[in-house]
């Protein structure tokens, strides 16, 4: 079976789509990290986006493309978390119903950030299965638009527009890292980075415990039998069957890091930037503590750094 | 006796002296934050200032207006921290000795970011008689330059440029606030707010549990024999006899807040704007949660947050 795929006309097109809601991220940097990490790096800092994740970017470009005949059903997902806040204020935003299932597990901080933008939750358990299940239900009861967290076309194309907005700013990376959960960022990354700068080497990182798109990625075969047992939350989806086809198609790598290291990462960009991120994004600065990447030419290396939104009472220390 | 205070022209003198060494610090805000506090408020994140506090610009000013003569001999200073980064990184900056006295219960990553920029530190009691009488061994000995922490001319005339720029690139602010230990930051504030706003409120806010300047301000009379017990580090210190003098003068309130407040004002400044700042600068939000601050005529107000060095293994939550 053959997906299609957004191109960088539709990444470019969601960024206009969502300019009026979204927030162009700083990029900040830092002498000491470069020093420590062994090379130049720049951070894309989604932290800082509405929701305080990246996800917004997908969520929001999809409900705005919604017509407006098919909105007044609502729109409906599953997710961790950041989806679930994207999708709920995008909703919000066009006054629209959102439903979203959610993980009983999921962090009380984000389920509290879905119930403030007044979306309708539906818990169910952690499995993919129980998710899935749980959201066609409500939507064959309520006729709402799914929006899948991630394999979805205008999710991954929103989602690129954040390797556009860095590649702009930032026109001097060698290689663009990303995590890698369900790969809508990641395959998003790709198709917009590949597109601006053919040489640039596009990464993802995903956790040891969550190795489903690495084991995907060298196998060439999509595997989904993974229980993930990871501290990035964001990461524990597996991936999904379009981003895995662009994933085959254009990211020239994925590394695997441990959880210590990820730990390690995490408070390293939080002493180091003073900025509260998400376990998952630490992800790929672990790549570069486990010495992962190719660093022999001195690249320029982007990171996108995709969430700030943390359980501060459920520290990793 | 009469102290000298710095002039608006002295933090403008002082502002060119840093200008190539400091950061100009982004100026952040969060609709949420406003909704929840109930007014506009504007921050101005001196955690991403260089060492990670605004202590570096007092303290770089200082050691940049010291003749190369003085200068041979070192300098040297007592500080819990961030004004020991200060002088330190400074010092480096002009290669020059940096002698530090430092109370053994600093936190932490202050003393190794001392180490870091290579200065000597000698190690004493937290109190401060043990603080000075250490320091000025140590000057006598070596005949370095001392720059203390607070009560000098060039430390506060460094200082004030925090408000300087502040107030360029917010002038709509109607108060201004800032915590208070030492004195420095707030009558920096004070002379630079007053200077370039006359109708500006300045307001400076000290935890219940170290509230010298508090009861030194309403007596009239500074008041020096406070033991603290705060979990904001940086307000430990007792307010200086020019600082004290300084704020008489120009400072139009101090407001003090529980232990309590405290805590759940850095937590909300870490979920909501996603930074990492020390618990110092929660205190004027704290005022704020507290409803200290009188807001009938919606007041814009400016929250100078001071600095980012936390130690994350020993968070108070």
């Amino acid at each position: 079976m053959k997906f299609i795929a957004p191109s960088y006309k539709d990444i470019a097109l969601a960024a206009e789509r969502i300019a009026p809601y979204a927030h162009i991220t700083p990029v900040l940097s830092s002498e000491n990290l470069n020093k420590l990490l062994g090379t130049k790096i720049f951070f894309k800092c989604e932290n800082f986006q509405k929701v305080g994740a990246f996800k917004f970017r997908g969520g929001c470009n999809s409900v705005f493309n919604i017509s407006e005949e098919h909105l007044q059903k609502g729109v409906a997902t599953h997710s961790s978390g950041n989806h679930a806040q994207a999708v709920a204020l995008a909703a919000k935003l066009r006054t629209a119903k959102a439903y979203i299932v959610m993980p009983e597990n999921a962090p009380k901080v984000k389920i509290e950030a879905v119930k403030g933008y007044g979306a309708e939750i539906i818990f169910c358990d952690s499995t993919i299965s129980a998710r899935e299940s749980t959201l066609a239900d409500v939507v064959k009861k309520t006729g709402a638009t799914e929006i899948h967290p991630y394999d979805y076309f205008d999710v991954i194309a929103g989602q690129g527009t954040c390797a556009k907005e860095f590649l702009e700013n930032n026109p001097e990376l060698d290689i663009i890292m990303a995590p890698i959960g369900g790969g809508g960022l990641l395959s998003g990354t790709a198709i917009a980075s590949k597109a601006i700068k053919p040489t640039i080497k596009v990464i993802g990182a995903e956790p040891d415990q969550a190795d489903d798109a690495y084991q995907s990625f060298i196998s060439g075969k999509r595997i989904t039998d993974i229980t993930p047992n990871t501290i990035a939350d964001g990461l524990r989806t597996t991936v999904g069957k379009l981003t895995f086809s662009i994933i085959q198609d254009q990211v020239d790598q994925i590394v695997t890091v441990s959880e210590a290291s990820i730990i390690e990462a995490l408070k390293l960009i939080w002493t180091r930037l003073k900025i509260i991120i998400e376990p998952s994004c630490a992800v790929p600065v672990a790549a570069l503590l486990e010495q992962k990447i190719d660093l022999s030419n001195k690249p320029i290396i982007g990171i996108i750094l995709t969430g700030g939104n943390v359980d501060l009472d459920k520290l990793p220390w």
